[in-house]
C-alpha cells in the first residue's frame, strides 16, 4: 500500500540527506519525493510516497519525528486529501500523429507548451499520479522521448492543515509525542 | 543564481541520500528538489535547485557525477528551458473576501480544488516558480493557512532531452566523462 507522508522541517542543511538516507538504511522505497519552501520561510516541506510494509513504515516515521530538524510528520493515510502532480512529456509529434495528440493533451486538460521543430510536442499535464500515469500511457506508443515528473504533494481537505490546526483523523507524529 | 539541475539515478535506495548529503556537506542550499519515476522504470529523475557560488557548484555537480547509481548530470543553466512547478495554496476565504480571492486564481489560471465549511478555499495553480510566488503574495493578505509546492522540474525545449540526445548547449556531465 502506497503511502503520503508529509514531513515539515527547519530549513537547514542537512536534513533531506537524513530523512532519504533513514528510509534507504531500512530498504524502503520512495516512490517519489518532493521538496519545497513554504510560506514560512524557516520551514521546508517534505512529500514522501513510500510504499511497503505497515508495521515498517510506521517504524521509521517514529524515528523521523526524532530526527534533528524534523518539525512534525504526517501520514495522510485514510485522510481525506487532495493530492497532485505535475508532469511534462516530450513525445514525437510525426505530422499525421498530430491531431491525435492535441486530442489526447485536451482531453486530459493538458497544454502543447512547446513544438520543436524536429516534429516533438512537449506536453504539460496536472492530476492525480493515475491520471498522469493514464496519459503516459496513452502517449507512450508516439514515442516519448522524456518524461519529468514533480512527485506528488498532498493536502489534507477542508480546514485542517499539517500544522496540526483541527486535526482530526490525520495522524500527526510530533517531536514531542515520543 | 540558482542553477537548475537534471540528476539521472538508478532507481535503487540510497541514492538521494548520498545526492543529498554531497549537497549538505559543503554547506550548499537546496531551494527545491523534485523526485520521480520517469518513462524508464530502471531511472528516477531528479530534479534540484541550487543557489550559491558558481565554481562550487561545478565541483558539486563533478562529485554528484562519480557517485554509484547517479548516471548522468545536466547543469541547464543558459539552456532554453520549460520550468514549472505546481501549488496548492489553502486560503481563509471570508464571505466578504471571496469573490476577490476567486479573481485572483482566475488571473492565475487557477483552479480552486476544494472549500471547506470552516471558510477556506484551497487552490492549484501551475506555473514558474516567479508565478507561484506571485500569487502567494496577493493571497497572503487574506490568510494562507498552508501550502505546499512541488519544487521546479524543468526540460530542455525542443528535441533535445536529458539523455543527451542532440543536446547542444546543455552542459552535461557524464559518468565516464571525467
Amino acid at each position: 500500500m502506497q503511502h503520503t507522508i508529509t514531513i515539515l522541517v527547519e530549513n537547514k542543511p542537512g536534513v533531506l540527506a537524513r530523512v532519504a538516507s533513514l528510509f534507504s538504511r531500512r530498504g524502503y522505497n520512495i516512490a517519489s519525493l518532493a521538496v519545497s519552501i513554504t510560506n514560512d520561510p524557516t520551514v521546508s516541506r517534505i512529500t514522501l510516497v513510500a510504499e511497503g510494509d505497515e508495521f515498517e513504515l510506521e517504524q521509521i516515521v517514529k524515528q523521523t519525528t526524532k530526527l534533528v530538524d524534523v518539525v512534525r510528520v504526517a501520514d495522510y493515510t485514510g485522510t481525506p486529501i487532495l493530492d497532485r502532480e505535475l508532469a511534462l512529456i516530450k513525445v514525437k509529434a510525426d505530422p499525421g500523429d498530430r491531431s491525435a495528440i492535441i486530442q489526447i493533451a485536451q482531453v486530459f486538460e493538458g497544454s502543447i507548451v512547446d513544438f520543436s521543430g524536429e516534429g516533438t510536442f512537449t506536453i504539460e499535464v496536472t492530476g492525480r499520479t493515475d491520471k498522469i500515469d493514464a496519459i503516459e500511457e496513452l502517449l507512450a506508443p508516439y514515442g516519448i522521448s522524456e518524461t519529468v515528473r514533480t512527485g506528488r504533494i498532498a493536502m489534507a481537505r477542508g480546514a485542517t492543515t499539517a500544522y496540526g490546526v483541527g486535526h482530526s483523523s490525520t495522524h500527526i507524529f510530533e517531536e514531542s509525542a515520543e
